[in-house]
Order: structure tokens, then C-alpha cells, then sequence
């Protein structure tokens, strides 16, 4: 694959618009930039002025969503739009890509069919969030939320660690929180929802590939568990008298690993971060046992059945050893599955492109959560480094940046294709 | 098996004795009695007492061992005794029997063979030791290691938490710190040391036997087994491209257990009690895990071969996995082999009573550990409770008890038919 002229200015452009924008930070020597700060706020003007510059209308609603619209090409009289967005919100010390290439990308997208007098039959309306990370606030996805007409007013009780409400904060940062309701899109005017974003994760790059489809944003279920055996002396209890309630845990961490390699098309993923054993030393057999467990999946019916398996394996394995296995599940959120005809419109624009429409989970959470309630959504990852992110090590290059506007020009321009035709 | 008159007034009498010594605690409603403390001076004198009453010629050496001697039936010159000892020394909230029941046993036993008139050509000394638990200083094991001339001058100057130091304690105790080195006994004038303890773990138990033979006092390695992998999201690395230091410790753990279970004949186990994985959250796969690891064994090649197979077994998962496995050996303390003869001893006496010689190894540490510097140590476990001790859960039946000091008692005239023939 080699790189077109246009694909290198877009390169160019889109580096430029990365640095830019990560400038606009609270930490010095580091990136930091949270919902409605004064960073947030100088970053929104930004993308406001760039979207003009782009020639497109710029509104921005009461929860602090910048909106950049071009109008269609022809007007039908309808209000017809395709939405594309991300966030320009950080975690703390993060990296540049995550969220604010997704905003450029969608600026740039929206410039270079302006430029080339593409015919578009719908409205286009670029969206820079600034909840997604939810960082400062004990909220996430406020703003897309609020886009979807789904938001929890409740939620603008929260505080912050300084007790500033997000009510408060909306005030400061110009906007009028009792209208927030009016961010919400009439869902008959909503073509659908598309997102580009850092892949934070490592499968691209390990294939060598700039670009994938996602399939779905994964549904996550969280489960405490917990392993009850018998204590005993480390030197005077033979093995086969034990109930090690860690090397039980041992057994069912392995077989939760098994279960989760054998879901590879179901993109399986399961994961024991944290654990601890009771009482804790180095000459006692371990009693209790506490470890957590993350399950996610491009389908929640593989994600619950992979759940449904593990517990099974722990009772069979408990009753193996003479230990008790108990979950707790304290978090279950659904799938959000891509839509078909969206993935379709970028395996055209991919193969236009001379490239695979390499097909792929996103395990971690995206606007396109909260925008699912509103339309069809569809997103487009791109490679980044080592799969890093949430760090200042993430990095995606200029290239594969440039790539994924072109593939997004593409992709809106096969949808304007199937709306004309 | 059914118990004689003799074992009925021996278990009768070895449960009045244990009741009595309970008695002698620090702390109200849990028995706590630590070396040196006052209720370790009223309890040696009580048990002075009752080797008075046994006919015992007592003494106490200047590490605080209460010594009564009983001498031989015909004395051929020689100072030549058989040693027959244990601790009244307690971990806190103790239980009565750990160590207690060896000197109760070595009491009534001397009793017994001068009530019976049984003809000894040596002496028997038994020993009443003060630090086997090593709980007030850091030190365990200094009374029978003074009596075994191994003696560590340096910890005589270890302080306990209220910066009191063994030898102040010892003065206070009324013992000459200075001559500690003549607590040693000439190795040419001992014939043997043998102790009777509770098994402190649940083989009896599980077999239905009252006693056993002890092979072996465990050596011990342990280790700090650390596990390098590399952090990622739980949700967006794949599982084929993930180095989970947890789920490559979970393998490990695996076969250490596997390993361990495939030594039974070399009574072989091994430990994970403590486990730590960082960066420890559910959404993040661990980069860091560290265990602790515990062998023992009933020899020393036995335990060391096991922690080669360990260490191997983790070189190979990590190579499989990219992760990368440390062991830091920490403390190695080698095998305490039962001599032969006295084990033989025990299996004359055992079949005398209709006891299956069952023989297992202890798994916990004992003052035979320090006495094999002087001479052969034997030692008879007796059944306890779930295998319970370092609790008031610790518990061993009278009868057992009875049962355990007939034992001894026929053990010691075994020796003497050898001695005399």
C-alpha cells in the first residue's frame, strides 16, 4: 500500500491538528485535559475555529459539544445528517490520539468533501464530546448522551473533588444546563453515527494493517469471586489432604484463559487482574481466596455462555478439591453491535482503498455507547503503537492517520452513493 | 486397639498435667506463656515438682531448661543417659498440648520405669526446654541448642519488644547467663534424644491411628518467585496476545502442586500462601506477580530435586508464554533425619502394643532440629485433632495421650534390652 498525495497532505493536516490540540493541557509536561476545564474549554475553541476554517456552520449544544455542520450538497428540505464524532476529553497524563484524532479525522473528512465538491445528499455534523473518559465527574458519556436524548439529568448533580457540580461547571463553561435537553437529535433526521479512533489495543499492528472495522463495542460483565478451602500448616499437611483455596483459584484462572482462547471468533477476552489470599503467609495453605474477572465479546450471547462456562468450571473444580467457588457479578453491559450496513460501507471503502476489511472487536468503551441509542453507529480503528494508550507513550503515525481521514472520506461517500441511488 | 489399666492411668495423668501447665498463661481466658516471662518460671517449677515427685533428681541449667534425672538401675561408672525432652514455652493464644505433652510424656514415662522397677543401664535425663516457639526473641531454639553445646552467644543479646534482652531476661530468671556454655552435655555420654510431640497436622486423624513414627523433620526452602509479563486492557488485547503474568503464576502454581503431589513418597509438599499481581485492576491484565514458595521434604534431595523441577518447570512457562520467572532463595534450612535405630526402636514397641508403625514426616520444626548436633534424635508423633495447632482448637484425647506415654516407656526398655545385650 502506498500512500496518495491526498492521503499525505491529510497526514500532515491531521499531525498538525494532534500537536495543537495537545497543548491545551493543565499538567505541565504532561497531558491532562478534563470535561469542561479551562483546557477543555480553550480546546473546544479551537476545534470551533478549525471547523469554520473547514467551512462548516459551528454550534455548540448545553452540555459542551462543539458541532461542526455542512449542509448537503442539494436540499431535499429535510434535515437529513450523518453524524461524526469522538471526544476531545483526557484521562490524566494521557496520550494525544485517544478520542482527539476521532474530532480531527471527522474536521478533515468533512474539509476534503467541501473541497472536492462531493454531491452529498445529507447533511454532515461533526461532534466533539468532552465526557467520554469520565475523569473529573462521577459520570461518563454525558454529552453523547445527552446527542442520543438519553440523558440522566440526575447526573449533573454530580461533583467533582472540589465539589463543583457538573451543573456549575456547564455554567462556567458558557453553557445553559436547564436546556441541555435540546442536544438531543431528532432520531428520523439521523443517518447514523460514525466514529475513527485509536485502536488501543494491539491486533492491528501486530497484522500489519492501518485500519480495521469494528464489529462491535464489547459488552463487559464483571464477577468478584471468591474461593473458600482449609487453611493448614505449609510442612504438615500432605498435598493430598489439602483444600488450597489458591491452588484451586489456580485451576479455574487457567481454565478461564482456555475458555476465552477457544471464543477467538467470538473475540473472547477474559481477564484476572486482581487478586489477594488469606491469611497471607508464606507458611500457611491459603483459606480464602478473592480474584476479579472481566469477560468481554463481540456478541453478548458469547459473552454470557463464556460466563456460564466459567462458573461451571469453578463448581466442578471446587467440588474436585473440596473448595467453594462464589460469584458475585457486579457490572453487565450489554454489546453494542456495529451496524451491518456501516461495516458494509467501509468494506467498500476499504477495498477501494487496496485494503483488507480486517474485522475487529472494540474491548474498550466508546461514545458510540451512548450515540447507539439514537442511530446506527459504525467505527473505524486505526493502528497505533504497541498497542498502548491511556499513557503518553500512545502514538499512531502521521501515515496511518492520513489512511484512516481517506477511508473515512470514502465510507461517506459510498453511504452518499447508496442514499442517491 | 484397646487401652490397658497402666495407659488408662497414664492418659488420666497426662490430662491433669496438661489441664495444670494450662494454667500458667500471661493472658486472661488464652494460654500465652513465652520464655522467660513469669508464668514460664511458675510453670518450670510445677513441672520441677512433678519430676520431684517422679523420683527425678532435678536441676536447672542457665539457658532456664528444667533437667530431672533419673539414674541408672546399675551404674557401670559412666555417665552415659538417654535424653528425652520438649518445650513448655507457647506461641500466643496456644494451645496446651504443642510441646507440653513431650515433657508430660518424658515425666510420666521416667515414673512409670521407676514404679515398675525396670532395670536401665543409663540414665534418663528429661528436659523441660524454654525457647522452641521463638515468639519473645529473635531467637528459637536457644535452650536445646545450649544443651546440644551449639549454643549462639550473639542472640543472647536479642531484645524482646520492651527492649528487655535475653540475658537480662535469664538473669531475672534466675539463670547465670555467663555459664551458659555448661548447659552442653558431653556428646560421648548421650545415647539418644527422643521427643514426643502432637503431629500438629491431620495424617493420624485421616488413618485412624494414634501414633506415629517420625522419619524426618522437613527441611525447608523457600522462595520469592517473581513473574515479569506485560500490562495491557482487559478489553482490547486479544487473548493470543497477551503475556498475563497471572495466568503464567496460575501455571506454575499448577505444577508446583503437581510436582509436590508426585513426591508423596518422600512426604514432599510445597506451598503458595502469600500472592500479590500488579498493577492490580480489574480492567488491566497483571504485569507483576510474586508468590512465595515453601518445599519440605523427608530429605534433602528430595526437597532440593522438587525446587529444581520448580524452577525449570518455570523457565519453560515462561518461555512459552514471554514471561519472565525469578526465584530468590531465601532460606534453606537442610533435613533432620530420625536416626534408624531409634526409629527401629519404635516399631519393636509399636507392634509390641498392636500398632501399625506408621511412619511420616514432620513437616514443622522442632528441639530435635537442634539436638542433632549432639546426638540421634527420634521422635513419636501423637494424633491431633483436624490437625489443628497454634490454636485453643488444638486438641489430643487422653486416651491418645495415655497411649502415646506407653509408647515411650516401651521405646526406653527397647533401648535398655539393646544397651544390656
Amino acid at each position: 500500500m502506498t500512500q496518495t498525495p491526498v492521503e499525505s497532505n491529510l497526514a500532515q493536516a491531521a499531525s498538525n491538528y494532534i500537536e495543537a490540540l495537545a497543548r491545551h493541557t493543565s499538567d505541565e509536561g504532561a497531558l491532562t485535559r478534563l470535561y469542561l476545564s479551562r483546557e477543555h474549554r480553550a480546546a473546544a475553541d479551537e476545534v470551533a475555529n478549525w471547523m469554520r476554517d473547514a467551512g462548516l456552520e459551528v454550534s455548540e449544544d448545553n452540555l459542551g459539544t462543539v458541532r461542526g455542520h455542512l449542509a448537503p450538497t442539494r436540499s431535499d428540505g429535510s434535515n437529513r445528517r450523518l453524524l461524526i464524532g469522538s471526544h476531545i476529553d483526557t484521562v490524566r497524563d494521557a496520550g494525544k490520539y485517544d478520542g482527539n484524532f476521532g474530532v480531527v479525522a471527522g474536521i478533515l473528512a468533512a474539509r476534503s468533501l467541501r473541497d472536492s465538491g462531493t454531491e452529498l445528499p445529507f447533511g454532515l455534523d461533526i461532534l466533539a464530546f468532552g465526557d467520554e473518559e469520565g475523569v473529573r465527574f462521577p459520570t461518563t458519556l454525558l454529552s453523547s448522551s445527552a446527542v442520543a436524548g438519553a440523558l440522566d439529568w440526575q447526573a449533573l448533580q454530580g461533583m467533582d473533588a472540589d465539589g463543583v457540580s457538573v451543573r456549575e461547571a456547564l455554567t462556567a463553561f458558557g453553557c445553559d444546563p436547564d436546556k441541555a435537553g435540546a442536544a438531543a437529535y431528532d432520531p428520523r433526521d439521523v443517518i447514523g453515527y460514525l466514529e475513527v479512533h485509536i485502536e488501543q489495543g494491539p491486533v492491528l499492528e501486530a497484522e500489519n494493517r492501518p485500519l480495521g472495522i469494528v464489529t462491535a463495542i464489547a459488552g463487559a460483565s464483571r464477577f468478584r469471586v471468591s474461593v473458600r478451602g482449609e487453611a493448614g500448616h505449609a510442612g504438615t499437611v500432605p498435598m493430598a489432604l489439602r483444600h488450597d483455596a489458591l491452588a484451586a483459584a489456580s485451576e479455574l484462572m487457567l481454565e478461564i484463559e482456555k475458555i476465552a482462547s477457544a471464543g477467538v471468533k467470538d473475540s473472547l477476552v477474559a481477564t484476572v487482574g486482581e487478586i489477594t489470599a488469606l491469611p497471607g503467609a508464606v507458611n500457611v495453605i491459603p483459606r480464602d481466596v478473592k480474584f476479579s474477572l472481566d469477560v468481554r465479546a463481540a456478541s453478548d450471547a458469547a459473552r454470557l455462555e463464556a460466563c456460564e462456562a466459567i462458573q461451571y468450571a469453578g463448581r466442578r473444580i471446587g467440588a474436585r478439591r473440596g473448595c467453594i467457588f462464589g460469584f458475585e457479578r457486579f457490572h453487565d453491559a450489554p454489546t453494542v453491535p456495529c451496524a451491518p450496513r456501516l461495516q458494509a460501507a467501509m468494506e467498500t471503502a476499504f477495498s477501494g482503498m487496496g485494503l483488507q476489511p480486517r474485522k475487529l472487536m472494540s474491548g474498550a468503551g466508546h461514545d458510540g455507547q451512548a450515540m447507539a441509542r439514537l442511530t446506527d453507529v459504525g467505527m473505524i480503528f486505526v493502528r497505533c503503537r504497541a498497542g498502548i494508550s491511556h499513557s503518553p507513550l500512545e502514538y499512531a503515525t502521521p501515515q496511518d492517520m492520513g489512511v484512516a481521514v481517506e477511508a473515512l472520506v470514502r465510507v461517506i461517500e459510498t453511504l452518499a452513493q447508496q442514499e442517491r441511488t
